[in-house]
C-alpha cells in the first residue's frame, strides 16, 4: 500500500510549528497524529525491498555497495529530498576468498563456516591440524603462551538473548578479541562459535582486529549448529583434527562513500539533526535487518517531516558507508562536517523489530525537550529509559565532539538470531513492528527538529 | 540422562504376557507402565546424537551411508539386539557436484541452491540463460512445446502446513515432476522454490526423475527466500538472466545395505513385526529429523519391549539405506524376504515431533487389537484416525504383499521447515517429543507383537 500523504501534509505544516519559546512543555496534537500516520507507512518497507532485491549483499568496499550509493541517490531524489549527493571516501578493502572446514577425524564430516572480516588467509590448498578446545574467551585468555603452536583454537562460548543487546557487548570478545588473542600465543588459525542466539547451520559473520605488529591469523565462525555438534566430538575424547581452507584477502584502497540527503530547515543557525543507518552490509544475507532496516526506517521519517512543512532545524539523513568492518562511513562523515552546528545525531541499527525505549544524554535543562519527547513516544509502547544515550558506530564520532544524542533502542530479542548470518532477508521482517519504528522516529524528529529550545553542544565524552 | 531399565524390565517381563485367547479386548495395566517408562526413554536421542556427531550426513551410496552400517552394527549389538547383520544390494549412485546460481542481469547478486537428486549437469563453466517464470507447475505444464528452448525455467509455488503432511503429496509436484516436464518441453535447465514451508535460506534438497528417453537437464531448488527474492524481481518486468552452475553426476554401483536386527518371537510361525527408519539423508544437513529420528525411536521401542521379556512375534528393526533417492532400501528388503510371514509393518519417517495419530488397515475381525492400540495410545495424545494406513516409501513394497500396516503419524506443522535443508540436525528436535514417539511405539509393539490373535494377511493393494 502505497499512502497519499498529501492532505495529512497540509493538516499537519499548520499545526506543527512550535511557538519559539524557552521551556515550552505542553505536548502538540500535531505531532501525535503525524507519529500516527507513520504507523501506516510504505516508504521504510520500499526501501527495504528495493535495496535487498535490486542489489543484495552490499559488502564494505565492493561494487555492490557502490551500486547501492547510486540507487540511493535516485531514490532519495525522488521522494524529494534536498541536496543528496555522495561524499566519498577511501577504504582499506578486505574481501572474502573461498571457504569450507571439515572434520578429518575421528569424525568425517563438513562444518559450515565462513571467514570474519580482517581475517588471515591459509595457504591455498588449506591447513590440517588438531583443535585446541576453549569453553570461553577466558580459557583462550588463560592458554600459556606458545601453547597453541601449530594448532587451531576453538573458542565455543554461548550467548543469551538479551532485550537491549547487551550480551552482545559481553559475549562478543570472542569474535572481536580471540583472533588476535590466539595469534599472539602462537595459534595457526581459529574458529569460534558464532556469536548468535540461534540454533542454526548460518554463521555469522562479523569484524575481527588484530594489533599492530601481530600478524593476522585464519579466523572463522562456524555456524552455531556446527560449533555444538564439533563441541560433542571434543568432549568424546578423542583428538580432534580439522582441515580449514580461507582465502580472503586485502584488497588496498576503494572509492566509498556516504550517501547524504536533507530536509532544510528554516533556521540554519539552529543546528543540524543528523539521522540514519548504514548501506553497506556483511555479505552472507542480503542486509535487511543490518541495516537496510535502518536505512528504511530513518528516511521514512524524515520523508514524514519533509511531507509536513519545513522544520526548524535541517534533518540530515545519511546512508553510512562501511559500517561493518569498522565504522569507516561514520568517521569519514564526521571528518568532513567538522565544526560544523549539529544538534543531535541519532542512528538506526538494530534491526526492525519494535522500539521499546529511548535515552538521551540531554542535560537537565533540556527537560522539557525530554518531556515532550515522552509523550510522543509513550502512546505507541517506548518507555523513557534511565540510562544515557551513547549512539552507535555511524554517529559515535560525532557524539564525540559533543553533539547531543537520542536513542531509539529496538528490541533485540531474535535479532542475534539472524545478524549477519545468511538468514538477514527481508522474510524476517514484520512490517507493522517495522512502521512502529517509523512512527517512532518520526515524532523523535517532530520534537526534536521542531524544539524551540536551543539545543547546545554536550560535554564532550572523555 | 542413561535410564536403568533392568527393574523395569524384570517387572514388565512378568507382567506383559497374553493370554492365548481369541479377541482378547481388555488392556493389560502392564503396557501402560511399559509405554510411560519409555517417555524416559534416552536410547533414541543417543542414536541421534551418535549418528549426527559421529558420522553426520549420510548421502545414498555415500562411504558416510556405509560408515553408519558399520556404526549402526556397533550399537545394536551393544543394544543386546539378536542377529545384527548387514543386507547389501548395489545402488546406481548420483553425486552431488559444484552448486552455484547469481542473478546476472538486472539486479546482479547471488542466489543459494541446491540440485535436486537426479539432476543433469550444466557445462563445467555453468549456463547463462533467461528465466521464464511460472507461478505454479500448472502454468508449466500449460506452456506450449518448445517454447523453452534456451530458457531456464523457474517454478515458484509455494507450500502451507499440514500436521498430515498432506501439503508435500499436492504441492511437491514441482519437485518430482516439475524437471521431467521442463526437459520435454525443450527447457535448458529447471530452478524450483524449495518444497518447504520456512522463508530461509537453507534450500530444501530432494530427489526428481526424468522419464526413459527424456534426458536429464540441470534441476535446482532456490532457498524460499531466495526464490522470493527472484520472484520479486521478475515482477518488476525486466527479463532476468541467470547463471547456473551445477555439475553433479552418476557414478554407476556402489554397495550399499540394510542394517537388521532383532528381538527374537517365542512363536516364530506368528509372523515378523517389522519396524524401523532410514539410515540414508539428505547431505545438506545431518540428516537428524530425516532419519535418525525415525532409526532412533522404533530401536528405542524395540528396546523396551527386549528388555521386557520375549515377545510372542520376532520384532525385526531395520536401517534401511538409500530412502532419499528412490526407496532402495526398502525395496531390497521386500526381495529379499519376499515370501516370509510378516504380521506387521510400520516405520517412523517424518521427523521427530509427536504422535498425534494412528491408523491401521487391519480388517475388521481385527477390532480387538485396534481397541487395545486406542487404549494404549489415548493416554499419551494419540488418536485413532479414521483413515487407512499406507505405510511409508520404506515399508510399501512389503505392505503391497498384503502384509498389515499401522501408522504413527507424526505432528508435521514444522516438518517442511527443516526437510532435506542445511537446518536438519539435532538442534530442532525437542527431546519430549521423541521421547513420546518411543512411548507410543513401545506402546504399539506391546500390543502387537504380543498379540494372542493372528494377524494375517491383508487384501493385497491393487
Amino acid at each position: 500500500m502505497v499512502r497519499n500523504v498529501s492532505l495529512l501534509a497540509a493538516l499537519a505544516a499548520s499545526t506543527i510549528a512550535f511557538p519559539a519559546v524557552a521551556q515550552q512543555t505542553r505536548f502538540d496534537p500535531a505531532i501525535g497524529r503525524l507519529r500516527d500516520a507513520a504507523l501506516k507507512d510504505q516508504v521504510a518497507w520500499d526501501i527495504v525491498e528495493g535495496l535487498t532485491t535490486e542489489i543484495g549483499p552490499r559488502p564494505d568496499g565492493s561494487p555492490q555497495q557502490a551500486r547501492a550509493r547510486e540507487w540511493g541517490m535516485a531514490k532519495l531524489r525522488s521522494l524529494g529530498f534536498q541536496n543528496v549527493r555522495i561524499e566519498t571516501y577511501q577504504l582499506d578493502t578486505w574481501v572474502r576468498g573461498l571457504e569450507s572446514a571439515e572434520v578429518v577425524s575421528p569424525y568425517p564430516q563438513p562444518l559450515r563456516l565462513t571467514a570474519l572480516g580482517n581475517s588471515g588467509a591459509t595457504p591455498p590448498d588449506g591447513l590440517t591440524l588438531p583443535i585446541v578446545f576453549f569453553p570461553g574467551i577466558d580459557d583462550l585468555r588463560a592458554a600459556p603462551d606458545g601453547s597453541l603452536k601449530g594448532k587451531i583454537a576453538f573458542v565455543s562460548n554461548t550467548m543469551q538473548r538479551t532485550m537491549d543487546g547487551s550480551s552482545y557487548g559481553s559475549q562478543g570478545a570472542a569474535r572481536r578479541q580471540g583472533p588476535n588473542i590466539a595469534a599472539r600465543k602462537g595459534a595457526s588459525a581459529i574458529v569460534i562459535r558464532s556469536i548468535g542466539t540461534d540454533h542454526g547451520r548460518g554463521p555469522h559473520a562479523g569484524v575481527t582486529n588484530f594489533e599492530p605488529g601481530v600478524t593476522p591469523i585464519p579466523a572463522a565462525a562456524l555456524s552455531v549448529a556446527d560449533a555444538a555438534n564439533l563441541e560433542r566430538m571434543v568432549k568424546r575424547g578423542k583428538p580432534v583434527t580439522l582441515h580449514l581452507l580461507l582465502t580472503p584477502k586485502r584488497v588496498g584502497l576503494r572509492e566509498s562513500g556516504n550517501v547524504v540527503a536533507e530536509v532544510p530547515g528554516s533556521d540554519p543557525a539552529a543546528g543540524v539533526v543528523l539521522i540514519g543507518g548504514h548501506l553497506d552490509s556483511w555479505d552472507l544475507g542480503t542486509g535487511a535487518i543490518d541495516d537496510a532496516s535502518g536505512v528504511g526506517i530513518t528516511t521514512a521519517a524524515a520523508k514524514m517531516l519533509l511531507d509536513s512543512g519545513k522544520p526548524r532545524r535541517t534533518i540530515r539523513v545519511v546512508w553510512f558507508g562501511d559500517e561493518e568492518t569498522g565504522g569507516f562511513g561514520g568517521a569519514a562523515y564526521a571528518k568532513a562536517h567538522a565544526g560544523e552546528r549539529h544538534a543531535i545525531a541519532a542512528e538506526s541499527d538494530f534491526g526492525a523489530d519494535r522500539v521499546w525505549r529511548f535515552q538521551t544524554n540531554l542535560p537537565d535543562s533540556a527537560r522539557p525537550v525530554v518531556d515532550r519527547l515522552t509523550a510522543a513516544l509513550t502512546p505507541i509502547g517506548v518507555i523513557r529509559g534511565l540510562g544515557v544515550a551513547n549512539g552507535g558506530t555511524d554517529v559515535e564520532p560525532v557524539l564525540a565532539t559533543g553533539v547531543a544524542g537520542i536513542d531509539l533502542n529496538q528490541d533485540g530479542l531474535r535479532y542475534f538470531d539472524y545478524h549477519h548470518t545468511p538468514e538477514d532477508t527481508i522474510d524476517v521482517i514484520d512490517v507493522e513492528q517495522l512502521r512502529q519504528n517509523v512512527a517512532a522516529w518520526t515524532a523523535m524528529l517532530a520534537v526534536v527538529a521542531n524544539a524551540p529550545e536551543e539545543i547546545g553542544p554536550m560535554q564532550i565524552k572523555k
